[in-house]
């Protein structure tokens, strides 16, 4: 039997550097262990940016990008057991297939199952879902939520509460989940401890509401750009500082503010320098600073090793470590029972035409997250 | 009361990268809260070496040197109460006072309750102990074992079974338990575990006694000198590596060998690139990467952050984490009782006036440790 193709909208970045251009595009129907998912609602986040720039090394074109999605899935392919049709589900660019070296380690959330083809935006057969006039076209990440109708491997796909709104919870995708894990996680900060976040866009704010669950006492917001920090303070920051309101090192006058310094800190911009700023500003002893941010191609972070030698811990994470089939919908029962709020970040709700505009307000500092609705109402 | 004095036989560092010179010293007895102490025995360690050389920061001349011995009290100063005059002590470069914000954490060992006076030669009064013709001569690390008396803060010392030989267990005052401690305190490693360990000197070879009694499957040891190879698998290391036996990095041959990379690493050398091999010959996901040698002044460590987003982990450890008065004497105990042997390290004793041939042996590859005998009778 041939392989069947449906129709879908979809953004497609036929170049780096580029706007996306919306096309109707043919979407091969799932194969063995794949799943289709109408897509209803995709936040835009930095890395599709990074992506789009050319400066990811892993970046492929033509792709259809996005990787913060919602959806319902449409069918099933041969042999799928755990998604059915009719499921919320929302994909994972983090798969987990549970049978990995790294899922029974019990230590990681790095499922490496079908790493190898999705870094080369291939599904796990080699092959693409996508295709344009014949013309193949990559997925991204695993996900490719910028078409209506996307093809994922069953393991990429967490199923959720169908009561929760996709248009909010999309956002689980990627930034809130990671920002968050990070924080509760990874760090696995407790109750009253100090911490400092820098960058406030929509992962660091994601890793105070984390810091404001975990019950910390004192939570530090730094931004070069000031108009984040009222949403920062309504999430839980307790102070906010403007690095360019001091001419020293930022790291030094958190160390200062805080008698010693912080116990965990939390880069969430992909500044290398920021990163050792974030890893200089926790205490002696035991401060532990998590790179969250994604640092340009090549760029390497430094410090002293004398700074490890008297007690830092220098640690990153991706996707907050979560595992997304396990644990993603518990956070999404959590986001249901009133523990934690998203519309707080969704700045603009844009209909898939308006996407290039959702990157230039990213780009321009004027979101926080903005999400395209496949069946767009003005919000 | 005026200060009283003593006579007393030391090496005395005059100037960076000069011999150590044998005098006869002035020591002034304890003042309140201190201890003296007679030397019986001390290691010579490379950070001996390192401050001597001129490129410590913090060095200062002339100083005594000498951080790893063992002794006996011989008076205690106005009310000192948890040592007397005839026990058997080993000094401590990290004190323990059990009362500042580090002591109480619980989450290090890294006591500052002398550290600023004690970064600068001095006793936690502000001044010396040591005196040549009334010329003041400085503390070092605040031990000074290169002297047969010497005089020490009461929250410096660590009370150990008289049972055990000085000339042994003084190398538990620096680089045994540095070496054991970082693979038991600060990396926790565990059965089953693969460790990588970069440097077979006295460090290394302890780091591997504790890969051993953590039960570790695999124990990696990595030198460029072959002929500490025979120790290493006597200790027990299960693969030894020459990096120039390879032409390509040794992290990618660690990751090779390993299917993937080691559970822990250890730097024990203080090299900046051997530091960064160390890191990423970590297993992604989970892979922890402890700096355990000291670099050069001003020298740093680099990589890239994705080696950290994807999972590996970089601390650092001063002591092998351990909290000297209060885990000390259990150490001392367990050696006792047999569970790791000491004299496999001591490939040299020599008289206190031998003192420049042990730094000689040392830079010269020859000797693991060499340990001064005040009292010298050959081995």
């Amino acid at each position: 039997m041939s392989d069947q193709f449906i129709k879908s909208r979809a953004a497609v970045a036929w170049a780096a550097g580029e706007p996306l251009s919306i096309e109707e595009v043919d979407v091969m129907r799932p194969r063995a262990g794949e799943v289709m998912v109408q897509i209803v609602a995709s936040g835009v986040c930095h890395t599709d940016a990074f992506t789009l720039s050319g400066d990811d090394p892993e970046g492929v074109f033509p792709a259809i990008m996005g990787h913060e999605g919602g959806g319902i899935v449409v069918e099933i392919g041969e042999g799928v057991t755990s998604v059915a049709v009719g499921d919320h589900v929302i994909p994972l660019y983090t798969a987990e297939c549970g049978e990995c070296k790294f899922c029974t380690s019990g230590k990681t959330n790095l499922c490496q199952a079908v790493r190898e083809t999705q870094g080369k935006g291939l599904m796990p057969d080699g092959t693409t879902r996508f295709y344009k006039d014949g013309q193949p076209i990559y997925h991204y990440m695993g996900c490719s939520t910028f078409s209506e109708y996307t093809v994922l491997p069953e393991i990429s796909l967490a199923v959720v509460n169908p009561e929760a709104p996709l248009e909010e919870v999309c956002l689980l995708g990627c930034g809130v989940t990671t920002g968050m894990g990070a924080v509760l996680n990874t760090a696995k900060v407790e109750t009253g401890d100090t911490v400092a976040i820098f960058g406030l866009g929509g992962i660091g704010l994601s890793a105070i509401i984390g810091a404001r669950m975990a019950g910390a006492k004192r939570i530090i917001g730094i931004d070069i750009n000031e108009s984040k920090f009222d949403l920062a303070k309504k999430l839980g920051a307790t102070d906010c500082i403007n690095p360019k309101d001091y001419d020293r090192p930022i790291q030094e006058v958190i160390v200062e503010l805080t008698d010693g310094g912080v116990d965990y800190s939390f880069e969430c911009i992909g500044n290398v320098d920021i990163m050792r700023s974030a890893l200089e500003c926790c205490h002696k002893g035991w401060g532990e600073s998590i790179i969250i941010g994604v640092a340009g191609a090549g760029q390497e972070i430094s410090t002293r090793p004398f700074q490890l030698v008297t007690g830092r811990v220098w640690r990153g994470t991706a996707f907050g470590g979560v595992k997304g089939r396990s644990e993603l919908p518990g956070i999404v029962e959590q986001y249901l029972s009133g523990e934690f709020a998203l519309d707080d970040f969704i700045t603009h709700t844009l209909p898939l035409d308006g996407i290039n505009e959702a990157f230039e307000l990213m780009h321009e500092g004027k979101s926080i997250r903005s999400v395209i609705h496949f069946n767009h109402s003005p919000k």
